[in-house]
């Protein structure tokens, strides 16, 4: 059971204390529980350049580091100009501009007269409403002794759904993938569940079929990075192979999706293709021979039939 | 095209010059390139045990450490009672008694009165000879432009098979996995592929789905570890899961494949699970939050109907 009832650090991995954003340093985990301390914009956009947090970590961020200028500038006559400058910087952390959407909307909330203090914080209280509504949504598909395979990182939301499970006297464990090249599995998702007190076994990607054929899974639950508009979703690679396998083995496969995108089909989700080195190296230690070349697609799309069921954020 | 016109050194492994035996280093691959050298029985058991050599290198060694034991010993009285020693050695370096099969096969020379040294090395001739054809018929399976997707190492097998093609004409290149934990992809079969001359891109273990959705794959040539009589095979773990997603995608999952054991089906084949902390550090580094536990089944059984064509190994 967990030891204790607060969340999973990851699920609300940004904290705003007076005029200061507290980050949580993903790339530490597990090692080090570590927060970086932002007090201005460009600190956070640095954190967010860094890839210090990710996922939900990057909208919490954002929507802080707006609530942050605002603060600091209540009484500024040039707050529009300032907000303006504001989101061009954080648009520019990302070459393919992931947070236009964010920063469009709190612009738009200025335009519109509405108090920015307010819009963000009622915001982020609804986000944190609905996401902690999901995990108990997905916590109904659940069985008591259920085995559950995820794979990368869901924010916080797995030891959520095991709790919401507990309460209604479910008892659930996890195999986790250790989610190659950067880990998510083995040192986000393990960590997480480990600190909830809830029981966690790590296999490396090439050993899910295995263990499916051995029978100690009952349910795969996965998050989404991108939901499109007819259900096939976009997550951490390797998700596709998963749904695969899960479907061969003829067990469910759950996702965790974010709200819907523009995306028409999964075919309209461009797979970013990152650099072979962060796949051929580990800590600085080479992992490959000399002038060998990687292919290092860092997302894949699951169509949506071999989803089982999606488990939609309302917001 | 290959650079030159020599076998991979992990084709043949070992060599006995003289009164010793060279061992290639395995473990050190990729990054150095070492012989060990053993001049006694003590010496090659010490090298078996540490892994430095693994697969066909490790059946060649057993046979160089009789033939050098017979060398050492020609004109003794005692011949008999050394070989049992040497044997007992030998069969003593692995739990599972791997090598009772060979130590066997050479006491039976023994008794027989056979010659020693022409039966073993005319053992090993044919042993060579039975893998280049193998590697030829393979050849034979693959078609000009065709990118083979493999996974761990087959022993210098692939390089060959690339030789084969290319002297028909048949230009090859491949994708490999890197194949978690040890990495045997990533360090033995990029680097023998690349010495060799030959176009070779390195995934991980969770990216085979999506290189074959995206038609980066023709054709699937993996080795494997022990053929049971029905056509199952055991390999390093992750094949049986490639051979899944090869059967969705409909691509070609061609097996080389040893003697047959005797094992009448997969299901005899014991699968070893070994420590978890082979899977949980890299190199001295932890790469799971302490405490946490990982699960670590060394090899998995592929099905028979999983595979396209078996390519023998005719002894």
């Amino acid at each position: 059971m967990r030891k204790n009832n607060k969340f999973s650090p990851l699920f609300w991995p940004i904290q705003l204390k007076g005029n200061s954003i507290y980050i949580l340093d993903e790339t530490l985990l597990p090692h080090k529980v570590k927060y970086i301390k932002a007090t201005n914009y460009q600190e956070a956009c640095q954190a967010i350049k860094e890839m210090k947090t990710r996922a939900v970590g990057q909208v919490i961020l954002v929507l802080y580091t707006f609530l942050l200028v605002v603060k600091q500038n209540k009484n500024s006559k040039n707050l529009s100009l300032i907000l303006n400058k504001v989101a061009k910087a954080i648009n520019a952390t990302r070459p393919t501009l992931s947070f236009k959407f964010l920063t469009d909307m709190v612009l738009g909330w200025h335009k519109a007269k509405k108090p920015l203090d307010k819009s963000i914080i009622g915001f982020l209280e609804m986000l944190k409403a609905s996401r902690m509504e999901q995990a108990r949504k997905a916590s109904k598909l659940v069985k008591d002794k259920d085995v559950i395979l995820t794979h990368c990182n869901v924010s916080g939301s797995l030891p959520l759904l095991a709790e919401f499970a507990g309460k209604e006297g479910k008892k659930v464990s996890f195999f986790v993938t250790e989610t190659r090249p950067y880990l998510q599995g083995a040192r986000l998702t393990a960590w997480e569940l480990k600190e909830a007190g809830f029981k966690v076994t790590i296999i490396s990607d090439n050993m899910v079929a295995q263990v499916m054929k051995e029978k100690k899974i009952s349910k795969v639950i996965v998050g989404s990075d991108n939901l499109a508009q007819n259900g096939d979703i976009a997550n951490k690679i390797g998700t596709y192979q998963i749904a695969i396998l899960a479907k061969h083995f003829k067990i469910p496969f759950y996702v965790l999706c974010p709200p819907a995108s523009g995306a028409r089909t999964g075919k309209d989700i461009k797979i970013e293709v990152r650099p072979d080195k962060e796949l051929l190296t580990y800590q600085g230690l080479s992992l490959a021979p000399k002038g060998v070349k990687g292919y290092y697609p860092a997302f894949d799309v699951t169509d949506k039939d071999l989803i089982t069921k999606h488990i939609y954020l309302e917001v």
